[in-house]
């Protein structure tokens, strides 16, 4: 089960002849059945690491009880990875992507190595294609790259030895597939899954390949309406080809939505060409309550994080009863054991 | 047992309702019957990690017929804390305080996260609250922090999820209750109590929270007489108040003590306005061999290092038989242990 | 077995009175019969860790079976030093030599610590060897040392505690044992033994750590001919005398030879006045295919890494069928496996 027609799978350098996950680089192409699955994998060690509140009541109701015969239930879920070497290959700092992958190997019992690039031997000259073979011949199994350069992670995966595994964790503009996945693990937990589902993404979607990574996801699982939601300036050209619905008004875009996926707007972009302040910016496209009530009145709110209050969100949204963007951070741990353990091969 | 009368304890955001350690804050309002138990704790765990003489002699002693059926002795004290995180907050850097909570966490078997804060998320605007808030939603168990704000461990243990448990590594001038738990532990070692004691506590007094939580531990397991030493500019005003006698010369400070606490000057206070010179300070205030011979005949020397030598302390007294610093290192990772075994609620 | 007469070793730090390896800090004057020991067990190792080439072809065939049940051929080797403590104390950033012997440690069980020298307190002005015996009194069992400085492992070694064993990880232009042992391990790979075999070794010998802990391994292993070939101005004075024979033309250097090691050229060498420019010293003493001709057809090329392709070595020889260079590394994890089982005692 699970396999995929042998035609289609040649073409996608993620997958194996047997149509298995051997690498995760984007969602673009990524058949639906393994989404899917990921989903699903996911979602039950999410149940392992329940969601920061409901642990948080457990904790608070247990607390005078709480001892050692009960940390069992955050023992390492199973030692799916035990003897595997993870390298965190980040070429672009990320302190929260690199610990969330970090977490989720080691939840699976794998060894994790955290190799800062910049001061290695790319400082002395060496190409990124020598340095991955150089820690290829060291026996690690998966490396989880981050660089600031598109297409990255596929010029590794392309060139490293047989045996390896390469998960993309952030390319360029190009895909961030384990943000996108998360983001869909959430969705399907609050609103059970896609059918029907109108999703408002809104900002910068021009810079964003977590907005890329969502729009192919969202396609894939077959999500009916999808917006994107921003000034021209920060949409890109010729986007509707990606299946989309363009708004530049922001009422119109949050009206009915079911999903609402706020992005980061980067400091660098707020004073320059592309918009006049981060005040103004607030003013058109900040989330505040008046707007999300425009919104389906069960509607989620979700952010890659960080946030910056009072620029693309307020604060009354951010901490507010819809908000879930903590709960994306839980499951971004738990996706990311399911791509780990799938892409090794010990989950499927 | 180890209980605490109700009343009390809702006063102390350190404590859960039943009166048990939740984070570790500060040691000022700590429960004498609390400071006792981590001190036997960590007592019973240094016996199993022996001081580095005892261990070095059997070394040597052994060395020739040292094999792999004695690597026995190194194992892991119990893995009380087997899939738990610990995360290393820290927002000022200091490898030696960071490697000994590493190392205490991951002899109970932990999994231990090292973040470089600065070179993360609050670099790109997050605030510290939501940063760890991110880091709760990831699963942490314990946190453990250092920040050069006083009162930021208090912040966050007023605001991270209720399931999560802060430890203070040191904030600001305010606290640093681990180095303070580890000076009580050797002292304790080394005297068998603190009953008849007098304590020198010798330096820059007025920058140092390793004295203010020396004090504070002092005071509640009731040594009778703390004196404070050092110029009238390193000394905060009104510290009589907190029950320690001042003393601007040494010789009286030192005369008959049981204890001497040497405090680390900064370099940065020395050719100030505080201070004239390390030359001259060295000259008023340095620990000689001729000053320690007016403390009780075995009194034991105290240092929190890095040391300085020749300018609180003179290489002869800290290379010396009376000095204890390096067993102060060695109780440092025993009384992390305990603490860390104690908040989690798997040592009670 | 394994033991030397005791006349010998006393006047060796890095041996036991036993006669046993307890530091490595140095190939000069090691025991013939510790060098093999080291090579043996890092080929039992290599062989549980197979050569990038042989794994990759497994997992190439077994890819569609490849299941959970498979994943114990990666497993740890052997817990041999579960509990024990390694401090990687790099002074000096070497991002894939910490790499590999953290890798090492960690399959070998024990807990890794990496520290960041520059970070910590020697930049408060405490001294090297308080560093040190701090450290020590945190009860770790393995200081694997990288410093700029010539000696700085031998100056570690002699005052550390007895229980601590030291490992040197390169000290300035004095010696990389455990690199030396590495080619030495290789070369036994590929050439089956040392007798009768001709070595040359190319390049910037003045400046090579590694090219002194070559010629000691391959002096004491009994390789008969070792030729340095090297402009002048990259050859030190009087090297004849460690039993090497000098060659200013590459091609009377390479005629012949079995096995050639060429060395990295360091950047900051190419444009002072040892050297013209990069361009003209590849002209001069680039390891091209012609070249390679020159030499035995069965003939080894091996680097230490980085290679700097177009300068030292073209890449046709680099990525060619008689390039080892990645095999280098793979035996580079296992030597140190052995070296810190060795060291700690639990493997002899």
């Amino acid at each position: 089960m699970n396999r995929i027609a042998p035609g289609f799978i040649r073409a996608n350098p993620q997958l194996t002849r047997a149509g298995e996950l051997k690498h995760l680089l984007t969602i673009e192409g990524l058949p639906r059945v393994l989404i899917e699955r990921i989903i699903e994998i996911a979602t039950q060690f999410a149940v392992q690491l329940p969601l920061g509140e409901a642990r948080s009541g457990e904790a608070r109701s247990g607390e005078a009880s709480q001892g050692p015969e009960q940390s069992s239930a955050y023992a390492p879920i199973a030692p799916l990875l035990q003897g595997k070497s993870v390298f965190n290959l980040f070429f672009e700092n990320s302190t929260r992507t690199r610990t969330t992958f970090e977490l989720a190997a080691r939840r699976l019992g794998a060894g994790v190595t955290n190799l800062d690039i910049q001061a290695s031997s790319t400082s002395k000259g060496e190409s990124l294609l020598d340095t991955i073979r150089n820690l290829s011949a060291m026996h690690a199994d998966i490396f989880v790259v981050r660089h600031a350069q598109s297409g990255a992670a596929h010029l590794i995966a392309q060139h490293c030895a047989p045996h390896l595994h390469v998960v993309n964790a952030g390319d360029g503009r190009h895909a961030h597939p384990t943000q996108g996945l998360l983001d869909m693990a959430t969705i399907r937990h609050y609103k059970g899954g896609f059918r029907g589902l109108t999703v408002a993404i809104v900002g910068d979607v021009l810079h964003s390949r977590v907005a890329r990574s969502d729009i192919h996801a969202l396609t894939t699982l077959g999500a009916p309406e999808i917006r994107v939601v921003g000034p021209r300036t920060l949409l890109p050209d010729g986007i509707e080809q990606m299946g989309v619905r363009v708004c530049h008004a922001i009422d119109e875009g949050l009206r009915g939505a079911d999903v609402i996926i706020m992005l980061r707007l980067q400091n660098e972009r707020m004073n320059g060409t592309l918009l006049p302040s981060s005040r103004e910016y607030f003013a058109r496209y900040g989330l505040t309550p008046e707007r999300l009530a425009v919104a389906a009145p069960d509607a989620i709110v979700m952010h890659p994080g960080p946030i910056n209050r009072g620029v693309e969100i307020a604060s009354e949204v951010a901490d507010g009863p819809q908000s879930v963007i903590l709960h994306q951070v839980t499951f971004g741990v738990a996706v990311r054991m399911a791509v780990l353990g799938m892409v090794a091969g010990v989950l499927r």
